[in-house]
């Protein structure tokens, strides 16, 4: 695995665990599916490979997503933000995004409904 | 400015800092604005009045997205995610999302294209 480009690591501006925010995003759907943690490491495994791969902050570890589950994306496209402390990904999504097996992190819990 | 709603409060999970993710999606096109930071204040605030509000690190208080640069979004929903530390807000968006006059703070620097 190569390390990320000195070029693209220089943009980032990690928090002081060495992480940023990745927001993803269904390329078919336009539906934000979840949100996780990078370090450099994962993300240049992304842009090596289009496995989406996180950081667990929880494990301590590196994360391709739907290894154990079987529900990987495929990544489209990486943008970095303006500040450089999040990447937006548009993946294609396979199965539930989430660990509950929703389709996405944020179908259960709606805090403020449609001003129709 | 009401608190916020207790039983809201507490399906929240803050960072040490005590404030949690906002992902911002525009209503119209789907596209992903920005991502911002909220404490409990600025989402009750955001709740009440749908006016989003976020939560300045830099300057360490409540920011009303808009108020000076006019650049306002009036919120359309709020949903809470499964882990309870990042909230997506679907909004109308007046303007450019973004500080530098993009329309979303995406715009400006692609990782990664489109794998065709």
């Amino acid at each position: 695995m190569s390390a990320l480009d000195p070029a693209v690591a220089s943009r980032l501006k990690r928090n002081a665990d060495g992480l940023f925010t990745a927001v993803v995003q269904e390329r078919a759907t336009g539906q934000v599916l979840m949100v996780a943690w990078m370090d450099d490491d994962a993300l240049a495994r992304t842009l090596e490979t289009r496995e989406a791969t996180y950081f667990s902050r929880s494990r301590g570890e590196q994360w391709v997503k739907g290894l154990t589950s079987g529900h990987t994306q495929r990544v489209h496209s990486v943008r970095l933000d303006c500040d450089g402390d999040t990447v937006l990904l548009e993946v294609d999504q396979v199965g539930g995004a989430c660990h509950t097996g929703d389709h996405t992190c944020f179908d259960a819990d709606l805090l403020l409904g449609p001003d129709l």
